[in-house]
């Protein structure tokens, strides 16, 4: 059976070219802080990479970080503002700053460190967004104040693609002189990213989502604001991370950088992803009833799609889909397991039945049109049969799931 | 040039058969987290590794969570006490348990952790070593109490391979119902681990320490204890470490786990190292003068050599054996790049200027007595020419070090 992988924004495949270069650079296993030549021949392509992923993102390399991933990026920007806020020599100690702003639909690292900081007493606004997928800017000048420590917003979101409004948003914070973060892991690869222009303070991205490997991730942080790490060591990355750094991990990401620094390359995959969205996206409306695409007239990146398909329950969807090959999702790849319906897409204004009925198809590099038309052919058949069980048999497939679940990783 | 690898502590090379290995799990890209098969391919192997490693260190699956490496592990456990101690609602807030045990030569990650603690007002007990290199356990002694939170101590030193009686130390902990955390990366592989039986509560270890990839490690944690997160993310790990899994690196570490489980594997590799070691510090005191081998007597692992060579500049030492093609290290390699005479040595009674003269050979499975052979002709002429020339010319050699430094990673 043909395997169809359509969940791009879960994770990507490893670029091909990069498996290449991978075989070679399984030789360079030395310690980048030996200073004889197993860590001098690791050390200089480190450096490389940092700059190749600096260019990219239009920074200085002195404000790249390598991080283990997108979780660690987040939280270690939480972690250290919440340590501004609580030592007393800070200059945020002396001006008052105390309060955050985040969005009703980040990353659960971010909603969880948020719950976190609500624990320990302090104040986080979450902004919400109009039934039609506009951020609420008008709320969030209401609770943006001279108190505002940092607002933390990400850019792009993983269920429905929908592009924040950051440049507006970091505009309208540096009159108060809050501080910036954004969850940036969505738009690597997708759309320009030009982090000087934004003026964010700090951004996370993880090599995963941009065909590169796992288990490592970026987080800029601007020279002028402060930066206390979250994971202690000897002086790795300027004392801001400790640890043995990731070599690999970090050389697939500035591989992947130096590869989408050229125009022409971007331009030819993110053209080719949106062709691929395009034609999903007409073909479904016109060929499957009661479909509704989630922020369709709004900003999106391009390989998103994600749509309602009233009376479908969303797990055993994916699950007949599984079976047949075709790997997608219902929600974010984070909350699967569970059989809640996405809180990000009712904080996006679907009733918990629209959540629960929507399938999420993220396209990638490797997708291609035939892919999709042969996605299609099985989704129509599979969507009339869960549409004619739908009632007592959904209950039944839940628990089913949950069987499935119970046997899980530990 | 043959390349010579001396400097196994700092970090081991790939298993050979696990590059093998490598070649396959690059087709395991799927997200863990994912129900479809992309995630499924991969997520049972995690499980298995999870077992390999549990079975290795003889204790639950359950009790084995996978971080980014030590450091991160080593900074978790410091943290979750932190916040435990802070937490209005916890049982040592009741117990007055703020207090904290360490030794005089901890890695970096936890002697800054230890700082930190420090700058937050807590008591913190360093533990020494009489000039054999015996852990001071009368000093620990005098100083455990009712009131001691944390006890954080080393299984195995990076620097001379001592074994420190972290049994002993275990029991005399629980009397006072301290929590006992051990710094273990230099352990794995070298001596047999028990973690059941050495009865500690939390231990770190690191992937790229056992012939695994960088990136990736394991902190153990005993059911019974409390931990929270460092990195804040998704239900991974069941929520005590947040971020997708860095599967590549995971499956690394059971691979490794699985070898050593071996018992005759085990035996055969140690046993080889063990011999280069006795073969090499015999023919070193024979055939150099004025040479002391630290911890000669000590309980020690049997790869490590560290070796003071009277009036020899150890950084000088390390690069002209460095253009001679074999790595060696002259401290931890967390330290390097600075010329500052390693603390722990001076911890372990060295004077600076000894401290300043150790050589550090660490062997692994891949090296030869062969390699020691032309080792041994290139240490005498070198150690010959820098002891004529030591004086004035050191301080001449610690500029041109500080230069080449200077045009660093960053």
């Amino acid at each position: 059976m043909k395997k169809v992988y359509f969940d791009n924004n879960a994770t990507t495949p490893l670029y091909d070219e990069l498996k290449l270069n991978l075989l070679e650079w399984l030789d360079l296993w030395g310690n980048p802080s030996s200073v004889h030549w197993a860590g001098q021949s690791i050390k200089g392509r480190i450096r490389d990479a940092r700059q190749a992923l600096a260019k990219f993102l239009n920074v200085s390399p002195l404000e790249i970080i390598f991080t283990s991933g997108g979780s660690e990026s987040n939280s270690t920007v939480i972690r250290t503002i919440l340590e501004i806020i609580e030592g007393s020599d800070s200059q945020f100690a002396k001006t008052n700053k105390n309060e955050f702003i985040t969005t009703t639909v980040e990353h659960p690292s971010l909603k969880k460190a948020f719950e976190m900081l609500e624990a320990r007493g302090f104040k986080v606004h979450r902004i919400g967004f109009s039934s039609q997928g506009e951020f609420d800017l008008s709320a969030f000048e209401k609770v943006l104040s001279d108190k505002t420590a940092l607002i933390s917003v990400m850019f792009v979101n993983n269920e429905t693609g929908l592009i924040l409004p950051l440049k507006e948003i970091v505009e309208k914070a540096k009159k108060f002189g809050a501080l910036v973060h954004s969850d940036s892991v969505q738009a690597f690869g997708k759309i320009k990213i030009d982090l000087q222009d934004l003026g964010v303070d700090f951004a996370s991205f993880s090599g995963h989502k941009f065909y590169a490997m796992k288990g490592t991730g970026v987080l800029f942080a601007k020279k002028s604001v402060p930066l206390s790490p979250l994971v202690f060591g000897g002086g790795q990355e300027r004392s801001r991370r400790g640890g043995t750094e990731n070599s690999l991990g970090i050389l697939s990401m500035g591989f992947m950088a130096e590869k989408m620094s050229d125009d022409s390359f971007f331009q030819d995959k993110n053209k080719h992803v949106k062709n691929l969205r395009d034609y999903f996206e007409q073909r479904i409306q016109t060929e499957i009833e009661q479909v509704q695409i989630n922020h369709e007239s709004m900003d999106r990146v391009s390989g998103t799609s994600s749509v309602v398909l009233k009376d479908v329950e969303g797990e055993a969807l994916l699950m007949a889909l599984d079976v047949k090959g075709f790997a997608v999702s219902t929600g974010s790849a984070c909350s699967s397991g569970s059989s809640q319906p996405s809180a990000s897409l009712q904080a996006f204004g679907l009733s918990p039945e629209q959540a629960r009925s929507t399938l999420r198809v993220s396209f990638g590099w490797y997708n291609t049109i035939k892919e999709i038309d042969s996605f299609l052919n099985e989704l129509k058949v599979v969507t009339a049969r869960l549409r004619k069980l739908a009632g007592p048999r959904e209950v039944f497939l839940s628990s089913e799931i949950n069987n499935r679940e119970g046997i899980s990783e530990l």
